[in-house]
């Protein structure tokens, strides 16, 4: 997506060799009418898989998938990270760990959301090593929904989320590729989907 | 916010006394469309409040948060819950109690986000005890921002969060006013904004 990898070139920052920083657009301050437009792009893309509810996680996940939901006409459902007091019924429950936080989470949907009749699209702002992805597929899974797609707004090619993803026969577009942040520059790998 | 009653007469479940849950179209499966119309309203009932940001806190405060955001062509701000590792520069933080998750969070916001020029409209799901909207009022004095308006979805009138924010000087729209949750039943204070 042309417009998001020129976003990234001009208001992403690599922190690192493996950590690009969008918190002015994305994962912490959010520019919705670029958020609108990448939702819509994860939407043209799936639009003829038959997808019934739009999946992701708290909570940079949350803005691009309600838009993607929005333009497929289907409800959104996060994952939550913790077990809230609300949430007393049976719940689909999984492990992520997060190498930028350092911690491993328990997530988890309430079952009544997902049933083996559902084709989940999943969405997340980042690629990586693919474990909150992973986590998320494992959800679905148990409630015997399919897995018609997984939309990611940024992959970090050079980690081994998308190899991961894809031995598990998943389909994944994401709509910035970067093939590297060595030298502190961010390499794309191709103008993307 | 007649459409947002009603949805809460048809989906909402009260769990207790104090505990309404609307997790199947706000705070975990989402309705985007009724959200967009949430985040609309806040914008029209705001308008004139010359706001250039919308604050909120993660995770069920996002939707709402940028829809309005859109609306009002603005920039949103999540406030997070626990820190990254890549959100290195200086931060605003306070601390927020959840009566629900029983746990008190760190909230913070990056300080490049919000100066003394801003006037901030605060959207959250739920005012209960007011924790949360008070951390995030905090957040926004500690940069010197003006906090313009607080919009609520969802306000349980029987806890003391408005009195609370009132007493802080601050204006506080909320869509659907709830006056009791007792007997199984929501009974709503009055036809809202």
């Amino acid at each position: 997506m042309k417009e998001l990898v020129e976003r990234i070139k001009k208001d992403g920052h690599v922190l690192s060799n493996g950590v690009l920083k969008v918190d002015s657009f994305i994962t912490h301050q959010v520019d919705a009418e670029l958020m609108e437009r990448v939702g819509k792009r994860f939407a043209e893309v799936f639009a003829d898989k038959g997808i019934t509810k739009v999946v992701t996680i708290e909570a940079s996940g949350i803005v691009p998938a309600v838009y993607a939901a929005q333009a497929l006409k289907v409800p959104m459902i996060f994952a939550r990270k913790a077990k809230s007091l609300t949430m007393s019924e049976e719940l689909l429950t999984s492990s992520v760990y997060s190498f930028t936080k350092q911690v491993t989470s328990q997530i988890s949907i309430s079952k009544k959301f997902l049933t083996g009749e559902d084709k989940v699209l999943i969405i997340d702002d980042f690629l990586a090593n693919g474990q909150a992805a992973k986590g998320l597929v494992e959800l679905c899974q148990q409630a015997g929904a399919e897995v018609s797609g997984i939309g990611i707004i940024i992959e970090k090619s050079f980690q081994s989320g998308r190899a991961l993803l894809e031995e598990m026969g998943l389909n994944i577009v994401s709509l910035a590729r970067i093939a590297s942040l060595e030298n502190q520059r961010v390499e794309f790998l191709e103008e993307d989907a």
